[in-house]
């Protein structure tokens, strides 16, 4: 099934761009990595289950990376004298919880909506545990995201965690509304994906300038990274459910082609085709009637007919090049080249 | 099938023990009401109908009463040297809507995990627009309560809320642990109400001090009042659903039997029972064999027997008392005689 994107300029191993970034908020990453361990705890034996199968099985944990790296490219960690360890500060460490625990909360509950089957590689939350448990255990770790982040005691980065939390919530219902409608345009897609995927980065990226005390301006340069980012993140994500393989992925190609989601690929294809595929999209989208064993195959060689996967990359790399841009205010540092050279990652995972 | 609770002190009309106590927090629940309406605004227009559908059904709202009757209690309106509402303070109307809040988005997760079909006399949410609007209309509302929570800009009380949150999530869990576990102790039950419903009015409660800056002292007096009405209130629910009639209590009667649900009547009638009748809770509880026609009239019968629905009501006196007794450190007033009687009100529900 796996489909390769032709690729204008990939780089000869695509993973190797983030390596400078986790190795440079790697003592961070030890440390939230231990926060989350210890906040997932509870006496209730399901709630650390629940959330660590969920959270043991990795992914690369970008969202907090981004935190603990914006922070760091601020100044918050050096700002006395020392690395923020040993000066006891944990402000970076517990934000960058946070986020992943909203993230995680929002995996959960997507799931329930979804009524996805696997995550992240393996068998779904809801699969093993139960719709219940994952809405609640959800519902849990948002509780203990908003603790962690009274801890640190940064009104501002709780107005901005929190208004994301609203925001993504929004952006999920909208996403409801929009599900199954092959007509929806460009623009509302994207307003979709602003909401509830790039939300999370742009706020995971404006509270590391926020906590180091910075200007408004450089919070609001980083916040422009992590939306642009995040954007970029969630489209190329969108091609590759037609493209990449399971193992990859972390999840089935095709999901969201199963699931009726409209994403850009299917919009460009639509707006696209002829009346005849036209209808395929809606038979298949709108009135979920599709033939396991050939309309996934149909599906991507009508995208491939018009361009449509490496037209949603291209798009990807409109907002990575935003993204970079964001950051020109900042002088050079090893941080900073880090976050570009995450930004082609994030691109470059389309291979 | 409404079964009436003898009763020993039961006052010719429960309903006016809430009347003053409404009375005295009218301009300031006008001021919450305005503010959930505006806070449930959004341009996706399923977020304000799914929210409004339950809100505007009404309840009590006895949890937002709570914040704003222990704010004033404690002074905070009177802190200016006038009404909060002439001071610009709206700290209390601000967290009492985080309350309200925070308690819709558990009922709407709540349907989701319970798979009910009625809520406060209305049609579940989940049943008119599915499980997938009820989890994130949820989420919207919780990011919604945390936002104006920050707009309060008081730590302490965003502390207190945010714990509260993990804590009723923690709750949830645990019940769905024990869920058709007819051997559940009353302690075990107790721990689960404790987290899943006192803890809510408890930190509703506590932020009135807290918002006044008044002592600890108070705060903990306060917390301790709301935690065991919180409890009284739920036990005399559990009793009322299998005793009260649906109008009365907006749901059906013999709805937690249904479901299959472990209260305190089941966990006092099975304790007390006989062989035969701990095979007839096993049937129907556990393994969910339900004669729709014959079994909730025998439960009733048996808790009948056993005096377990007024043994219940029992302990929710118990509970009732201890609420009383932590208010005894504040002087007489107004508020404090409303909230007293406020105890009253919650268990002489069971008529």
């Amino acid at each position: 099934m796996g489909v390769v994107l032709p690729f204008e300029e990939k780089p000869s191993d695509p993973e190797a761009s983030l390596n400078d970034l986790v190795a440079l908020v790697a003592g961070g990453m030890d440390r939230v990595n231990a926060m989350i361990l210890s906040r997932t705890g509870s006496e209730v034996a399901m709630i650390p289950e629940v959330a660590n199968h969920l959270i043991a099985s990795g992914g690369k944990r970008l969202r907090p990376i981004l935190t603990l790296a914006t922070a760091q490219l601020c100044g918050y960690a050096a700002a006395e004298g020392g690395r923020a360890a040993e000066s006891g500060r944990d402000g970076d460490v517990k934000l960058a919880a946070s986020v992943e625990f909203m993230h995680t909360a929002t995996l959960l509950h997507d799931d329930v909506v979804d009524e996805s089957d696997m995550r992240r590689g393996r068998v779904a939350a809801r699969i093993k545990w139960g719709n219940q448990a994952s809405v609640l255990v959800g519902d849990f770790l948002l509780g203990q995201a908003f603790k962690m982040m009274v801890e640190v005691g940064s009104l501002r980065a709780l107005d901005i965690l929190s208004s994301a939390a609203a925001v993504i919530a929004e952006g999920e219902v909208m996403q409801l509304g929009a599900a199954k409608n092959t007509e929806t345009t460009e623009d509302e897609y994207l307003a979709v994906i602003r909401a509830k995927t790039a939300e999370l980065f742009a706020a995971a990226c404006e509270v590391g300038p926020v906590l180091a005390g910075r200007p408004k301006s450089e919070a609001a340069a980083c916040r422009s990274y992590g939306m642009n980012l995040g954007i970029a993140f969630q489209l190329v994500d969108d091609a590759l459910d037609y493209g990449g393989t399971s193992a990859d992925l972390g999840k089935n190609v095709g999901d969201d082609f199963r699931e009726g989601k409209i994403t850009l690929p299917i919009v460009l294809s639509f707006r696209r085709g002829t009346a005849e595929e036209r209808e395929f999209w809606r038979r298949t989208l709108e009135r979920g009637e599709i033939d396991e064993a050939r309309d996934l195959d149909t599906a991507i060689g009508i995208m491939r007919r018009h361009r449509a996967l490496e037209d949603t990359i291209e798009r990807a790399r409109h907002y990575g090049a935003i993204a970079r841009d964001a950051l020109a205010l900042f002088p050079d540092a090893p941080m900073k080249r880090a976050l570009l050279q995450a930004v082609d990652f994030c691109i470059a995972r389309a291979h």
